[in-house]
């Protein structure tokens, strides 16, 4: 007999995630009949991200909606497509998709607000979710796209040592830019600056983050990559340089928070200075994914780029490892393998 | 005897502006020797814009900075040349500037941080501060170039019956947007909807805002034209369509409350909604002010523009002016002669 083990929401958080919040069931499982346009898929590693808080929220949550109490969480897996009523994702197909916490799930690719991305032949499983995952996409687009730095320009990435963070301060050093990184705690501002390409650290527990921010941007900040959101924007928002750009790209200070994620306190700040704010989601950039993995994989080849992997073993341990997310004590990006 | 009248501001205003502010002294005049670089000015018409409030604001103020106690107040003037030391500003040069509200004003062009307008030979004074204005290439440039709207879009525009917005109303339903205003009292929401090409109007005084966006634009806002941020520019921001674009003109509703003009409260929407948010200032347009006027001037001889200007007599009458526009009770742009 086959089974479906999944973690479902057991009650919403109340502020800062915790395990207990989580439920895990295991259920017999049959193949179901997929209708036109489902794949059944089996999800073999898990990619824990700081945006399924978000959906773990009553009220509006966000693309994906919230998350039912009862309902299965939500998450990017690499997995394979394993029963296929979808003519482009033939059983065998690989991909990285917005799949669930459960070992398989029944998906319609053309209606998922983030499309899949096909994972190449030559790429394992784990590149898919380590160096070419949505993450490192995020990184690249968002600060190249969205962000558009310049050489010599000044780069202040929030979350710097996270999984997308790490990401852009190395490209944005890879591509001349000064980069600052804001993180938490000694370790990891020593590795961002030893480790991870970036000229000087911030760290948001222990520093003056404005002060610090003023001292080390005497000319502004050129291109602000914020996952974090908060303190942290109002800070950079007040040192942007003329025509700078805040790239919007997660908000992880305010998931736990009830109330969404404050904007910067003054808008007029944003009319002189003609600083440029600009959300985006990766999905829209899956068609140009292959560019993006191709020069990703140049400057790993080159000992320019490194990804750092948090690897846990067991389905089991799915909320622990989403807990430490939020308490920082993950190190690199964080992945389950089922 | 030549005098020179001028505005000082006399207190800084404690919220909402009062002609008691202000206060005018009359000096006499002698033309000073001109540095390099400087031209000495008649100022013959005085633009009374809401932005000027912001600088009467202690601390950080704006690209223009805060104005002391005491010091002459600034503004954009229409004026003229009258003694030079400067080859691009020979005398009898008309020009708009970032002046002072005074009858003579030394002037450093290349140091202003907003550029003087040139005005064209067949352009009167009136109309270089009217359809030819700093104000109306503002809404030129800030909706076709910073909100970028299509054919078929929905523009929503706060402020929608001021000097910018409801050139930004009419420029919107000619390039064929459905066009929202948002304006104060029934009468500028008639005018709105009969004269300046406003599909529906919205009454900030008497109508619930959200609702009657949500009501209005059941696909979202493809662009906000922003003149009054704080309240409106929330409601706004949770109505935005996917990749909708919030044009930061003005935050007019908070320049005279301490502590900043506050942004949308939720940054999520922004990041999910792939929202752009951006300043601007008209300044930087200056170079592509010719093709803008040639625009206005077509789209005014098809009687599809017009421009409806509240002249006031009278050097003396500039605070009530001003005062007005905070109250509302302004009928078009303010003009005040000297």
């Amino acid at each position: 007999m086959t089974f479906n083990r999944k973690w479902t929401l057991a009650k919403r958080p109340d502020g800062r995630v915790a395990t207990g919040d989580f439920a895990m069931l295991t259920e017999p499982f049959t193949p179901p009949a997929l209708d036109e346009g489902e794949v059944l898929v089996r999800n073999h590693i898990f990619a824990v991200a700081p945006t399924i808080r978000n959906w773990l929220n009553a009220g509006p949550g966000s693309y994906r909606g919230s998350i039912p109490i009862g309902g299965t969480i939500a998450g990017m897996t690499a997995c394979e497509v394993v029963q296929s009523n979808h003519p482009d994702h033939p059983v065998g197909t690989r991909m990285v998709a917005m799949a669930r916490w459960e070992d398989w799930s029944v998906l319609r690719p053309d209606a998922a607000p983030v499309p899949p991305f096909p994972i190449p032949a030559d790429v394992t499983l784990i590149e898919a979710l380590g160096l070419y995952s949505p993450n490192s996409l995020t990184a690249y687009f968002g600060l190249l796209d969205i962000g558009r730095p310049l050489a010599g320009e000044t780069v202040v990435v929030s979350g710097a040592a996270g999984s997308v963070g790490s990401m852009v301060c190395q490209i944005a050093g890879i591509i001349g830019c000064r980069v600052i990184g804001i993180a938490g705690g000694p370790d990891k501002c020593r590795k961002l600056v030893e480790e991870l390409g970036a000229t000087a650290a911030i760290d948001y527990r222990n520093d003056d983050v404005p002060a610090r921010l003023a001292e080390l941007c005497p000319g502004g900040i050129d291109v602000f990559f914020d996952n974090v959101g908060g303190e942290q924007l109002e800070a950079a928002a007040n040192v942007m340089a003329d025509r700078g750009r805040i790239v919007l790209c997660g908000q992880i200070s305010s998931y736990d928070r009830a109330g969404g994620a404050p904007g910067p306190r003054d808008m007029m700040k944003m009319v002189y200075g003609r600083i440029r704010m600009e959300g985006f989601v990766v999905g829209d950039f899956v068609g140009r994914a292959a560019v993006a993995r191709a020069k990703l994989r140049h400057w790993a080849d080159e000992g320019r780029l490194t990804v750092r992997i948090d690897q846990r073993a067991g389905f089991a341990r799915l909320p622990e490892a989403f807990v430490a997310l939020f308490d920082g004590s993950n190190d690199g990006t964080l992945l389950v393998t089922a």
